[in-house]
């Protein structure tokens, strides 16, 4: 070992899915959107003039950060924005966790939380979810520095009531918790956003990727009271000032525009969601009925890891977890109701 | 003070230079290059397809970390991207700078390596630049958990030769060392990047926001051997996975590729260098020689702050720092022969 390899932070990345290229490929493995970004972004996209790249993009996202306090009805100082959600939670991170006492999480849960954890050296224990993978409320009332856990959870769907996260931050006045909403657009109007108004400790962080089709984009967003988003920006401007290019705030903010189309792709997809239980159902496949866009299943007769396989030889790619209690299921996105079908068509046939 | 506050990271962000809007301003104040990206750029915009944004970006942006290892004849693992050059310095101070002795830089130079060590807690000890704003080398042969300068120096613009460059690596083999090469491409083939293939302690850092008229897409990468990239990899994938997003990768690439037009707006803005510093001597500034796309002159009947303000006032943006040894001083980026042409008019006839 080099002399100077002895001050490396050594840490143990988290793994995401696959990203296979094909035309062909029905992909189901990384939860993205099957629908393309709104009308308006693709038209922002056409009339965007490389002339202005050779500028500085606004530090602040100001043009982003206004959409976002209008649609969710919040000041422009309640709105903090990054790129991607995981920036904005490696950022809350960094900013709230800084705690002698661990914080806590799930321990089935977004698997990057352990990560930023070790990263940031942020002591943590996590608490096990019950034999329906359900959060324990009461689980979250000892002593610690901090709090998060996704809602609808992941790999599992499963949302928590708002009854229930409401009362996670109500016995944790004193520490930063943050609710990570990726998959709430998919849940029904169950997000924490309305109690952001009565606790000034809770962050709720949402995302572009899923629910908004621009994964591609990297827009993830928090909000919170000002005085959490104004200590979240002062650590973003202390890592780097200009986090967000310019075609990411002009594509963002036309994604925030059209209400309409958000609500039908969105609709599109729980339809499709809910119709997908059923024929799963069929199947014989068993699962945590799924609050957003993609579905954890498991079938008695077919070990996951082999149908995963399987289902790759056939160019549908789902996601599978080689973890203890994770290794029975399969986490399948929700797709286009066509590609759905090719998947089911498949399964129909399956000898296992 | 509520409970919650008492673990946030408290810090005092860099404070980037204004990016005042309107169309007729002369804005020679963030280093900007003031030609438009390569036509290949403009081109892929035209031809990008919004649809491709629902899916993730590739979070290795391999075809972008090929180019530049092409470019450059180095290995691909030896090349790691990020957003932006502060990105990839960022994340270099988090990898490698986690030892109890200082890192060691400059006290004039770029301000934020100041905030960097403090928002990462980092010891740090500066060293006084000798009385014409050279660095000593003799000043960085004590011991240190690391070293950074940038090279030519901002906001001086001063070349460090690359023998003194060396002397400094040389002499701490067993610290990283980070030449922060932002405006290198301005100083005539003067780049510490061949000293990557001799010294495995050595990253050079260099950026698309000067010299590739791209700082409004935000790509910054560094070179150094294959050890110190996976680290940096490791640290990036576990702070986000997906941090340069689809525009990034694809309009980056076409950058790198087009060497002719680099070249030749490279040479317009040296040539234009050249030529203001004659100006500049004419109307009685004094200025250290910069290899940069910057000169910072001083002129002893006008106070610096004064003639800010009225530069200001006639829609013409410069760079004040108002700090010891700087106050006296203003930075000038190098915009097109007309905007140079339309300051130096104006301060033909400046009254002071």
């Amino acid at each position: 070992m080099r002399a100077w390899e002895t001050n490396v932070r050594r840490v143990v990345p988290y793994v995401p899915g696959d990203q296979p290229k094909g035309d062909h490929l029905i992909k189901l493995n990384t939860n993205e959107n099957p629908y393309p970004p709104a009308p308006g972004v693709c038209r922002a996209l056409r009339e965007m003039e490389a002339d202005r790249f050779r500028k500085y993009p606004d530090p602040s996202s100001a043009s982003l950060v206004r959409v976002l306090a209008e649609r969710y009805d919040v000041d422009e100082d309640q709105v903090f924005v990054g790129v991607g959600s995981d920036d904005v939670i490696a950022m809350a991170f960094l900013t709230f966790f800084n705690s002698d006492r661990p914080i806590l999480f799930p321990d089935i849960s977004y698997s990057f939380y352990r990560v930023w954890a070790d990263l940031f050296r942020v002591p943590y224990e996590t608490s096990a979810l019950d034999e329906a993978f359900r959060i324990r409320t009461e689980d979250y009332e000892r002593p610690n520095g901090g709090i998060i856990f996704p809602n609808p959870n992941a790999p599992t769907g499963l949302l928590l009531p708002l009854e229930d996260v409401e009362e996670i931050i109500r016995r944790n006045p004193d520490v930063v918790v943050i609710v990570d909403e990726a998959y709430i657009d998919f849940a029904g109007g169950m997000s924490a956003l309305e109690l952001t108004r009565k606790y000034d400790n809770l962050l709720v962080v949402q995302t572009f990727s899923k629910s908004r089709s621009m994964a591609g984009i990297r827009i993830g967003y928090a909000i919170g009271n000002a005085s959490l988003i104004r200590a979240l920006n002062d650590v973003k401007y202390s890592f780097n000032s200009y986090t967000m290019n310019m075609p990411s705030q002009i594509l963002g903010v036309e994604a925030v525009k059209d209400e309409a189309y958000f609500r039908e792709t969105v609709a599109r997809i729980v339809e499709t969601r809910e119709w997908a239980k059923g024929e799963l159902r069929k199947l014989g496949f068993s699962f945590p009925d799924s609050s957003s866009n993609f579905i954890f299943a498991s079938h008695e007769q077919f070990p996951a890891e082999k149908l995963f396989e399987d289902l790759r030889k056939e160019q549908i790619y789902v996601r599978y977890f080689k973890q203890p209690r994770l290794d029975h299921y399969l986490r399948i996105t929700i797709g286009t109701r066509e590609e759905m079908e090719a998947l089911f068509a498949f399964l129909k046939v399956y000898p296992g």
